[in-house]
């Protein structure tokens, strides 16, 4: 995937009806499953057509309002995908509180990815104090997350991030017990070290060779939340696993989820969370690309790490 | 693996002290397990090491007795391996009726193979009426109680087997709703056709290429209970499993068990599979090998797929 599969695309504000509100988008999330939304053929999710918006989750700000249920001004959540205005009837927009933290981690640590990370680990991973929980894409917006409740938990967290400087922020600023440099070669020796009494639970982010470094290290029993194959969206031939026996020696328990079929869990997601964030427990960083035009370039580098943190756009100022 | 690997080593019948029994070994059950404890490395039990009688379950008659729970003529369930003779102190030898069923099928349709059928189809696949459900190896002690028990659950039943004759016989005498014969090539059109539905549980008892075919034709948030991987016991390279991300695009779980850490749950299944086969709803074949010097290459043909139904070994006659 290349900058010249994206095109920007002007056409007029539209105009807003009765029961419509018009937002003006303030920030644009971006995630690696809108990469699985790019290609033809079966997905959890339609596939999108040549020259329809680029889907994601917003957070922007009324600007005209025929809704009783919206006043201008009002900070929203919303789904208007990759632009700078969306028109709604309401539905599936989230008023936020603006005061108490930035608006932005509500497209982060307070947001989807926060609550993936919630949601895979206690509904599928059941962590027990005392396990070792390994988590890929470390830094990232779920994988942060996830060391840092496992650490709340009582469990050993082991990172797995690219390149020295995410691992260093993994163990000195979000408290991980250890993190494993996958750039560094040795990844299955390197991983033993990090989690010498084996692994409980591998949140699974990325696939590939990493996920068959860690199945053969898995203890009996372990548990696979499977959240994303971050590796595997760009590439022609998918990785072939070689290590798919160690389901059955170890009796491992995979589930593979999306975070919007789990709502039920989401209020007691989002009340855990805001609480651990609001007391300065869950850090939480962010990669910030100022301008929509500058979208397609930060999106092909989240899918090959170059991000640092949650990957934002920022698309216009309050 | 070849006949060779193995060795017949005579010995003097064990004496017997007291709080010991001596049971004559009736039938020997071969199971595909048995491979996995022939190698090196990981495993769900200990490897067995060279010159170690093989393991194995046993239906036998005690012919001497110094225990004050066994008489001698009592038919009991054992796990004393490919041997004739074992003395045991009585743990873990149950006791079995005589008068209502075949013994041999307390190694098949009502001992291990079939509570493991019971246990992982309810566990793990929780089967719903109108559902899909597919199993490899169909004909075989596990997957034909697998069958059975998803059409009383008034699931569609679809085999995968090797072969015109075991195709036949899982659809005319077990009931199956179809059969795709994995010999014939095509199996990926052929289980489309099959399973016009897509399929919501894999019984999977092959692994591999089977396995790999299988995998896309999931229906979303379908069930893996995973119980063997009979195509991967004897070969030097695994194989590489290109379709792990179905696992994510269906949000797919999978679980790999072994009954006998699910004790709890043989008295309800066996109480099941009793009344089924005892009411001839529950039909169920072996392949009876004759004398112990037969075992080796019955098993080892087992591991072909060259057996048709339950494998057994007949020691000596009641």
């Amino acid at each position: 995937m290349q900058e010249s599969n994206f095109k920007i695309v002007e056409s007029d504000i539209p105009q807003v009806s009765d029961g419509e509100v018009l937002v003006k988008n303030l920030y644009l999330s971006l995630d690696p499953y809108m990469r699985g939304r790019m290609n033809e053929g079966k997905s959890y999710a339609e596939a999108m057509r040549i020259s329809d918006v680029m889907v994601g989750g917003t957070i922007g700000v009324v600007v005209e309002s025929k809704s009783p249920d919206f006043k201008v001004g009002d900070i929203v959540l919303g789904y208007f995908g990759w632009q700078l205005y969306g028109l709604s009837h309401g539905r599936g927009l989230l008023k936020i509180p603006t005061s108490d933290v930035s608006l932005s981690a509500y497209l982060g640590v307070l947001g989807m990815p926060g609550t993936t990370a919630w949601v895979g680990l206690n509904m599928i991973g059941e962590p027990k104090a005392g396990e070792t929980v390994v988590v890929s894409a470390a830094s990232g917006a779920v994988g942060s997350v996830v060391g840092q409740l496992a650490k709340e938990k009582g469990c050993r967290a082991v990172g797995i991030a690219g390149g020295k400087v995410k691992c260093d922020y993994v163990v000195d600023e979000l408290g991980f017990d250890a993190c494993v440099d996958y750039k560094a070669g040795n990844l299955k020796e390197n991983l033993l070290k990090a989690a010498p009494n084996g692994i409980d639970i591998d949140f699974e982010n990325v696939g590939g060779e990493i996920l068959d470094t860690v199945l053969p290290q898995l203890n009996p029993h372990a548990r696979i939340p499977l959240c994303g194959f971050v590796s595997q969206y760009n590439v022609d031939q998918p990785y072939a696993l070689r290590h798919f026996d160690a389901f059955l020696i170890s009796r491992v328990k995979l589930q593979g989820f999306i975070v919007g079929e789990h709502m039920d869990l989401w209020p007691q997601a989002n009340k855990e969370l805001a609480q651990l964030y609001k007391s300065g427990r869950l850090k939480y960083r962010e990669s910030i690309a100022e301008g929509l035009e500058n979208a397609p370039k930060a999106f092909i580098g989240m899918l090959k790490g170059e991000n640092f943190g949650k990957q934002l756009v920022k698309l216009a100022d309050l």
